[in-house]
């Protein structure tokens, strides 16, 4: 088998990404999109296009028989489904190998295995990745409760097993109050689920959100590319993205890098993967892997020189990993910063017309983004309109760089984030790369009062 | 010292590549321009800005006086001059010293050595490199031309010692026609210049074009930082220029790279310098030396990772060189393609406004330019008006995304040298790296011929 014409099962920069890497390795491309996209860049530079219905996402980039259709009709022999969308639906997974057509992404049972939270902690655990401590299962009696969470060690979190949203969910800060919250937690969860089944984890007040990188070739062979930063969030989204961490050392990162790589071995994974982590006082928790591509993906490939999605297109044509664990050296430090059509200070969507844009150019800098003059953002998806991406020997280099490529960035016609970038470049905190994964709401709630007042 | 202030004495792209730099090590920058770049992009992003008078260049850019004046006025304790223009004055690099201002570039005594043809090659032949087989002087009779002609070996070259533009120069294949040929350039050399002094050399029949990076501390220290192959040329204009060099071997570049940074050691140059070569048949022949940054050292910094205008401010601030020989590691290929404001196909400029701009992205892709969209290119200076730049991890990695990133450059309004690109990079030869200076000329000949048939 060889790959000589990938559906690229996406849209905005991501189809772009792999529109190029699939060029740059002679193989062909063809765009689906929906009728909102049709004058995007990706469409434009495909080597064909099918348009697979209107927006929004569910009549066209999740209509798996459109996708399917497209992809016979043009004569794909592969499909990759970038991030989002389809990327971790186990379900089409299985009908794009169904139909003999390679799917470039792991392997469907895993993508099945890590989308189920309960699952994928379990497998985790088996596979000896750290997890947050926690009851083995519910706790019942108020004694059984104290216990567990003697041994855990104060702050606990208590949480109900059928909650989400946060309620039925309580931080206990030490012994004195936990029968208290435990009946508040409990009656909130009855009266919210009908269910007061309580289970307890160990409460991470402030960490970090670290990742790896991991690569399998589906036959036990496993790599992992470092970690990278991505503790900078507002409401779970991804701002500005780092690698490597400012926290961890190189000797962490092999450890950590080999107890990943070597998971990922054992389960046979296939692809590219990524293991999510929060981090706290030098200790590592699994909290979910991402069986698929990320955003965050070329901060990696700055600092080790491999191209994620020509090794994606590679394992999923049945060669080799391109380089073995000793090959991969990591070298100089990578900033991403994601730029959203969005206002900087309020957030909400700025969709539109781009009048004037102007890229960032010049050395170690790279901006990846399906945007150009003229074009017009549709309401329709995600926010994220670009991505600058910037290299620095250092991280001092690599910030530097990073401001003197913001300054000439420039993007007419909608809002975007590149304000609040030039800002949070200049935060002392940020400079220091000390930040948690609560820092951003935290500044920007002092930054409202601050404008307030 | 601590250089904070730079005067960026250019224009185009190679000012904004300095404005960059400047600004990444977090130092201030004053563009000084002519009255027809009052809107060049550094200009704007500059953090001061005089105009220094009209054009053409001799009434600005070349303006010695202007250029003091607005570094005195602006506060600048350092002054970039480029290339072309005033970087290899050595009369402008002694006033800029003489006013307490540092000169990035070498010292005055070296430029000027190595702006005089014949200092230069005596200069080079005592610090060691290898130059043009010829005679020593002068040769008078027929019977001494025939003797040294034995020594260098055929085909050699008899040329006029006050010759210049052809006139008085004669190929000699081979001893056969030694007395004919001879004659007739004596008797051209007597009736173009009254003198038909005559010298021998050895002569280079298809020879490529390939050039040594280095760098100096000013006190005894050099490196070198490989070679650029720039044989694809154009009227003696590069066109295309790549490192490594396709017919250099690791072991050549060590040796070769070992003699050159050895002479500059002995020299104590300081600052960044190109020893250019001609090379046939494994062998490299000394032309010249440029005392300056060149237009492709983006393809050096690319393959070694080190910023070559950084390393420049550096030593000029009195620094030691960032790293030594044995830190420099060649990674890659890289491959600049010149971006011209001209007629594709009859190369005639084209200035005029730019009506739109998109400039290509990705991985491993830099673009350094100062045009945008709604930017006049004035009719006054060189065409050149983008450099695209590529990297892959090999060269026919490089080939394909470069390919991909011509695709995706637009420049409207102008007509611009991308679809030459686009049709040197898929030639056969050029894809094999089986191109000499002569090349081009050539396959441009060619095409001309089966365009008109």
């Amino acid at each position: 088998m060889a790959i000589s014409r990938i559906l690229i099962a996406n849209r905005g920069e991501i189809a772009l990404r792999i529109h190029r890497a699939a060029h740059e390795m002679g193989i062909e491309t063809v765009a689906v999109h929906s009728t909102a996209d049709t004058d995007a860049m990706h469409v434009r530079l495909a080597d064909a296009a099918v348009c697979i219905g209107p927006p929004p996402a569910s009549e066209s980039y999740l209509n798996t028989a459109a996708i399917i259709s497209a992809a016979e009709i043009t004569g794909c022999d592969a499909i990759h489904p970038g991030y989002g969308f389809l990327s971790e639906n186990a379900q089409f997974a299985d009908i794009v190998e169904a139909h003999d057509i390679a799917w470039i992404g792991p392997k469907p049972d895993h993508i099945r295995t890590m989308g189920d939270k309960v699952q994928a902690k379990k497998t985790a655990g088996a596979l000896g990745l750290p997890l947050v401590p926690g009851s083995a299962g519910a706790v019942e009696t108020m004694d059984e409760i104290r216990a567990v969470a003697e041994e855990i060690g104060y702050p606990v979190l208590v949480k109900a097993a059928s909650g989400g949203g946060g309620r039925g969910m309580k931080v206990i800060p030490s012994p004195d109050s936990l029968e208290n919250l435990v009946r508040q937690a409990k009656s909130e969860a009855k009266a919210a689920f009908g269910d007061d089944t309580m289970y307890l984890e160990k409460y991470l007040g402030n960490p970090r959100h670290i990742e790896f990188q991991v690569f399998g070739d589906g036959n036990g062979n496993a790599i992992h590319l470092g970690e990278r930063d991505c503790s900078l969030q507002r409401r779970h989204q991804k701002v500005f993205e780092e690698a490597p961490s400012p926290v961890i050392s190189a000797g962490e990162r092999t450890r950590m890098g080999g107890v990943v790589a070597q998971a990922m071995a054992e389960m046979g994974y296939r692809g590219a993967g990524t293991i999510e982590f929060l981090w706290e006082n030098g200790e590592f928790y699994f909290i979910e892997m991402n069986t698929r591509l990320q955003v965050e993906h070329p901060v990696t490939e700055m600092i080790t020189g491999i191209d994620l999605v020509r090794e994606q297109i590679r394992i999923a044509d049945g060669k080799n990993l391109s380089c073995s664990q000793e090959d991969i050296a990591f070298a100089g430090h990578a900033i991403e910063c994601r730029i959203n059509a969005e206002d900087p200070f309020t957030f909400a969507p700025s969709p539109g017309k781009i009048t004037y844009y102007h890229a960032a150019g010049g050395m170690h800098v790279r901006v990846d983004s399906g945007i150009y003059a003229g074009y017009s953002i549709p309401p329709y998806y995600d926010s994220m309109i670009a991505k600058l991406i910037v290299y620095g020997k250092t991280r001092e280099r690599c910030i530097m760089r990073l401001r003197r490529a913001l300054e000439e960035m420039v993007v007419e016609g909608v809002k975007t984030s590149i304000p609040l970038h030039e800002e949070l470049i200049r935060q002392p905190d940020i400079l220091e790369g000390n930040y948690t994964i609560k820092w951003l709401e935290e500044w920007l709630e002092k930054r409202g009062e601050a404008d307030a007042a």
